[in-house]
């Protein structure tokens, strides 16, 4: 049975007549077509007991047929009303829908008003977004190729930028050479900005690769992924040019010792709060815990944001199929910052990783 | 007066008590701070007759700091309760706000209950999109000084790509090629995939740059930009390798002179869907009109889908410092696909664009 036909299953013992997902990567997981409609309409409309139909911009149709949808799929012109073009294709359909879904994690304010004024009597209490995120949450085996074949093309963009480190480079030019690389091969898509950091710099968790030269004698952070087939790589590492200072390769022993020790426990019936404790624990014990502040790990698979949180407070159990980071970072203001990151796939009895580089510290340049 | 303080002064007219402001982009324009939290809550929320304060996730703290914003941040742990966190922070400014404004273009279903189930009795009828919308639409001297910026990359960008165009190379290469050099020279982020078509592949107007291969006598269509401190460009050139055939030769010579009169036309006064029109007869009345699938253009500015669009329906009056792309495009599938697209701001008595790469077929490779 398709995912498809897992939405429609759901859709019929919830006795739901419309459901109308608006979410792009929901849509591409389950028709496989891909697309970002920026503020264009794009939706997919499942019933119990009809076929469901895409309403997309007209520029997409093309590539919507290209990917093999074999159900109707109605294009829209710019200066056309979207929405009453999509209430006449449901009313051929259901003649009065009151039942609705919708996701609600997605749908803005706006576009409900918009349905809502076609369909003045109905209700759009249920929500799609549980359904569709545990659905995403376990991964087929056809998924968890594509994902560690995204993982090769990270290891390969870690080789080419190792190899490009040198004192004196900026973090633009090492992320510049990397990219090219891999695009040359057809890696045409990274999954988020590369992010190259070096010494101090690397202690903003959240900054961005840039004009800052690499200097000897510290660490130079990499987080970075690429996109295949829809899927997503994600990895960090952090090497050594020189000789850092004892401080750094203190808080990267610490962190790696986190990362491994999580990587080694991650297994199905854990529960993935105690994921998060194993690695935090180690990391406060070596006095550096008001330094990790993030979540050890977050769900991944064709978006780098999906579910299971490895975090605090989330008490899902682990379970075969389900894909995330395990990611500590340790970043002191004004001297270093470390992160090491795998994601990796729950397995029978315990977790395979995508990406295979070395976490021993590396020294380059 | 700062955007900002007009957004208050709104919010004091309208008697708003609480305007919640959730867009990324809307943030960025208000505060200077640039971010995606995905899946995070970031919220700028302002007040009559308080200080406004910004809730973000921790980790975005200190760069929020590092962009002079001088009013309050609140950050909160991955694990921590985001909306009872605002509310409190709320609550200390106005004990029982019941009128609030909210952005419905972005605000989801899901933030929009959370929060509504911290304030219950409150109204959230007000809509902040338009007042904001319409401060965007009218780019002040400072950004118009950005967006110049960023086209002129995209001008460097062109010269590069034209250069690298091979009859044998991939689109794919060129691409990588074209975004080596500028990411070497400090230009970190393109505004979106950089696409490169070659041939028939071009007459998919929402294709993606692939392992395609470039051959002789085909026109090859380029559509790319860079983001300069928080500014876009986007810029379309179709150039010609060898001897394209009589057709796609033709159907580069009505799309120019669409594209062109268009650009000599766009003034202050002018209705948005007037200029479309232009544009549009000349095609179809070279009997290309089926193939000019899209609008002529999109406003743009901090993002690629501002206001105005330039479309049929659209009554908009044409105001000196908006800013938008013409962009006219005629792509019939299996033979060929152009675009030709400057992105410009109007002036007192016409428009200035941003790019400057003659738009004379040029024959590289």
């Amino acid at each position: 049975m398709s995912q498809l036909d897992k939405v429609r299953q759901w859709v019929s013992t919830q006795e739901i007549q419309v459901a109308y997902i608006s979410d792009p990567k929901s849509i591409e997981y389950l028709t496989g077509f891909a697309s970002d409609p920026v503020e264009r309409i794009l939706g997919l409309f499942v019933f119990a007991d009809q076929d469901p139909f895409l309403f997309a911009p007209a520029l997409e149709v093309e590539a919507i047929h290209d990917t093999g949808w074999n159900y109707p799929v109605y294009g829209y012109l710019d200066h056309e009303k979207p929405f009453a073009m999509i209430a006449a294709q449901i009313k051929k359909r259901v003649s009065n829908p009151t039942k609705w879904a919708i996701e609600k994690s997605h749908l803005t304010i706006d576009h409900y008003n918009a349905m809502k004024s076609q369909f003045p009597s109905a209700q759009f209490d249920q929500d799609l977004t549980p359904t569709i995120q545990k659905l995403r949450l376990i991964k087929t085996p056809d998924e968890i190729e594509k994902l560690d074949a995204a993982g090769r093309e990270a290891d390969l963009a870690f080789q080419v930028g190792f190899e490009a480190v040198q004192a004196g480079r900026t973090e633009a030019e090492i992320a510049a050479e990397l990219e090219y690389v891999l695009k040359k091969k057809g890696v045409m898509q990274m999954s988020f900005d590369t992010l190259i950091q070096a010494g101090a710099h690397a202690a903003e968790p959240h900054g961005a690769t840039g004009m800052n030269k690499i200097e000897n004698n510290e660490l130079v952070l990499f987080d970075l992924g690429t996109i295949h087939q829809g899927y997503i790589s994600d990895s960090s590492r952090t090497v050594a040019v020189g000789k850092p200072s004892d401080k750094a390769l203190d808080i990267y022993k610490v962190c790696l010792d986190a990362q491994l020790t999580a990587q080694a426990k991650a297994k199905p019936g854990m529960i993935a709060e105690d994921l998060d404790k194993i690695a935090r624990d180690i990391i406060t014990k070596a006095g550096y815990g008001e330094y990790f502040i993030h979540r050890l790990g977050h769900g991944m698979g064709m978006g780098e944001h999906e579910f299971p949180s490895i975090m605090a407070g989330n008490k899902m159990t682990l379970e075969e199929g389900m894909c995330f980071s395990i990611e500590p970072g340790i970043y002191i203001p004004g001297v270093a910052g470390v992160r090491i990151e795998d994601c990796v796939h729950i397995t029978k009895t315990g977790c395979e990783p995508f990406t295979h580089t070395s976490k021993k510290l590396t020294y380059v340049g």
